[in-house]
């Protein structure tokens, strides 16, 4: 369990790290105690567990000291659990650290090479499902507490940390907008410190800057009542799977730009500065295609930009799923009474979903041909992109506090995925930075979910020390202006 | 039962029509004796029925006084009936006369109105499974020698008349082929008279001059091993459905013009005279739209070009089905790891199947993306277009039947779907002529098939009065040479 940790000669100068070191067996065996709990949101038969996890949770942060701690079981939303720990300056500014404590599920079973809910320590890796996603990284914080007040000597943090642990992120948090309006008072903070993304890998350390957003559609062609033999009217008919082909096609241009009218209009370019960032960050092509692009057999992409690029910063559209007509063994020569596709945009600052929502309907209705009437629907309302500048102070004091704990450069990296954070940070009202420890190949959402210990360990750090930055005049002035 | 039937003032003049009417009681009880034996040749659960069935016919057609009369039961293929009747004059011509037993399955049985092996008989049509396609016409046959044997005074036919009945069209006679070999010296003839097409509607008399061939094809697009989450990789490797509909995009361009290069090279256009007697045929276009097109909501197609010529006369390329990634409820943010389609593509004259095929490997090797991989793969050979000219003297007699028959000017039509006509005129090395009395709107391979029964009396005539004019010296020189 060494890999990446620095020596032992810096443990004196950063007694931060000595106090994880310490802490670091009673974190292990409570995390495992945790993930042993299947909180798999999405399925209803395991809403017990969910409401299991909130309370082993709630139970864990009150033996460690924290002074408030309330499991937010009120419906519609599955337990979420939050967190008080007021700093001892009440000029100090706060903190809110948002995690999420139910997991995936675990198909296909077969494919784990232990049970997932019964996790295994293997090296320095931690096998089950949630280790790293996002169970893993919310024990990170509680370590980073523990860590910061032994290694201040205080018995209380520097700044106000409060924990915000929700139920629902794998289901899309559809009751989130609700939570933060119920408990808007509880939750209102000077900054937000999102948990839930990774390093860019395990010898780059990495601070995220950003997600993406996504926008995820259906649109269904609807030609005649009945599937209809294409020896009775194939050639004098429309059909509906071909104009839903032609309707995808013309989603990109030749190059891959996207036809969507007014699409790229709120498209906000990186700086130079991160895309020096990303040029630096190692990246081994055939090693993502393997382990983080499905076994693709090839990188292509819109032209002028690198594949980190067109992961982090570049908008897209994707088809995600698409049926129509007969698709069972053999053979049957009909023309289809209907075809339908699911497409997800991914979107980059400063696109808008409900934009993007409305540029896809107008689209459609462009692209349906005469005989053909089209439905469109979508995924709730979408989730906004979001990114900080690198340039933002609190980021800067990310940056500096992952340095601190990881040694070497830190360099800014986004994520291509999507999440809460936009969310979070327009409903609070107040700048949201990243801070996570996981890697991009801990296999989250698929058999064998596995985290790194030595990362996590030293996210907890990463995280004691951040608190104890946050406090520093120059950063705190900026945060509570 | 009156629908069209000319008055009795023509009794005297037709002899044959006489004879029809006199022996309508016996056809009907037999034919609902037939349609009652449920022979579902795709169902092997069905495969004793077929071959009941095949019993049935023997014994009636030996009952009827067929001299020669086999059943054809050696595997592989399901039971075939085959009858001869010698003409008088060995030097009159040989017609083969071809039709099948095996009927379609009955799914969605809940549909159905009456059950689909219980024959009812209500107002002038007949309802059950097989009714139209294809028990029905091959009755009329049977009721046809006997109409020819009672009006011509005879104990022999004026032609020798060959009956070869199979019982595996519904399932895309897979070994016809096969059977031609192995009975080769039975089935030789001068003329084959195909049965299983239908009038152009129920006033309109018409006889068919051909059918389209069929190649259907399935298309598989290939990109990872895995569907990966489209936050990991989405825009950075090719989507394989994205792929496969900008190659289906691209089979029309955008005036319905299919691109598979040389793809129109053998396309036989049809005659002036063939399109003015299409022009002249009644077409309700929204009647069409919602009895033979599924109900769709529109006609389209190739400009240029009526509806009727575009389902006949006109090749086409259509998606049958399509599906890759996530096609459940809700929704997955997948980039999936193939998609497939069905793709067929009817064939005219002088189209080759396997040349189509080859056209399509082609073409799916030109728009497979980099980072993609393609398999095609084809049902079987695919069935070659046939047509005959309406010039041709044996088409001319059929045409002069049918008009004695159903009275009125009688106008050549074709047929928008395939059958095995191309395969027997092929192997057999002689003209195919069709004559058939069925409707396109029997709902064939659809819940309550039903057949007309004065319009399948007419049909009988009309044989009654080929097998007479055959023998005609200038026609049997024809055949004969």
């Amino acid at each position: 369990m060494s890999a990446g940790v620095a020596g032992d000669s810096h443990l004196e100068q950063h007694p931060e790290r000595a106090a994880v070191a310490a802490l670091t067996d009673s974190f292990l065996s409570g995390l495992r105690e945790w993930i042993a709990i299947p909180s798999i949101g999405v399925d209803p038969d395991h809403h017990d567990d969910v409401r299991r996890s909130a309370e082993w949770l709630a139970g864990r942060l009150r033996r460690d000291g924290w002074p408030q701690v309330e499991v937010w079981d009120h419906g519609p939303a599955l337990p979420a659990v939050f967190a008080c720990w007021p700093a001892a300056d009440p000029q100090a500014p706060t903190v809110l650290v948002y995690g999420h404590h139910d997991v995936q599920p675990v198909d296909p079973i077969e494919r784990w090479h232990h049970p997932p809910f019964e996790p295994v320590i293997s090296g320095d890796e931690l096998f089950g499902r949630g280790a790293s996603d996002d169970k893993g990284q919310v024990a990170m914080h509680l370590l980073g507490m523990r860590a910061h007040l032994a290694a201040t000597g205080q018995n209380a943090p520097s700044v106000t940390v409060k924990l915000f642990v929700e139920g629902e992120e794998e289901s899309g948090s559809p009751h989130l907008r609700k939570l933060l309006e119920t408990h808007k008072k509880d939750l209102e903070c000077d900054l937000v410190v999102f948990t839930d993304t990774a390093l860019h890998d395990r010898e780059t350390p990495t601070v995220n800057t950003g997600q993406r957003g996504v926008l995820a559609g259906e649109i269904t062609f609807f030609g005649g009542t009945d599937d209809v033999h294409s020896g009775r009217a194939g050639g004098a008919i429309p059909n509906p799977a071909t104009a839903l082909a032609r309707l995808i096609a013309a989603l990109h241009d030749d190059t891959g730009r996207i036809q969507l009218a007014g699409f790229y209009d709120d498209v906000r370019e990186p700086s130079a500065e991160e895309r020096e960032d990303y040029a630096a960050l190692p990246f081994d092509e055939r090693k993502w295609l393997a382990h983080n692009a499905g076994g693709a057999q090839a990188a292509s992409g819109e032209p002028g930009y690198t594949t980190l690029e067109r992961i982090w910063v570049r908008p897209t559209a994707e088809v995600n799923g698409i049926s129509g007509g007969y698709t069972g063994p053999g053979f049957k020569t009909v023309i289809p009474a209907s075809a339908t596709a699911k497409v997800s945009f991914r979107l980059v600052p400063d696109q808008l979903p409900e934009k993007v929502a409305d540029q896809l309907r107008e689209f459609v209705a462009e692209h349906t041909p005469h005989g053909v009437r089209a439905e469109v629907s979508f995924r709730g309302e979408g989730v906004p992109p979001y990114a900080i500048s690198p340039d933002d102070p609190a980021n800067a004091a990310v940056k500096e506090a992952v340095e601190l704990a990881f040694g070497g450069p830190v360099r800014f990296a986004r994520a291509g995925g999507s999440g809460p954070a936009a969310v979070l940070q327009a409903w609070l009202g107040v700048p949201l930075v990243y801070l996570g420890a996981t890697l991009p190949d801990d296999r989250v959402h698929a058999p064998n979910e596995r985290v790194v210990v030595p990362l996590l360990l030293k996210g907890a750090e990463a995280a004691a020390h951040l608190w104890r930055m946050l406090a520093r005049a120059d950063i705190a002035k900026r945060l509570t202006p």
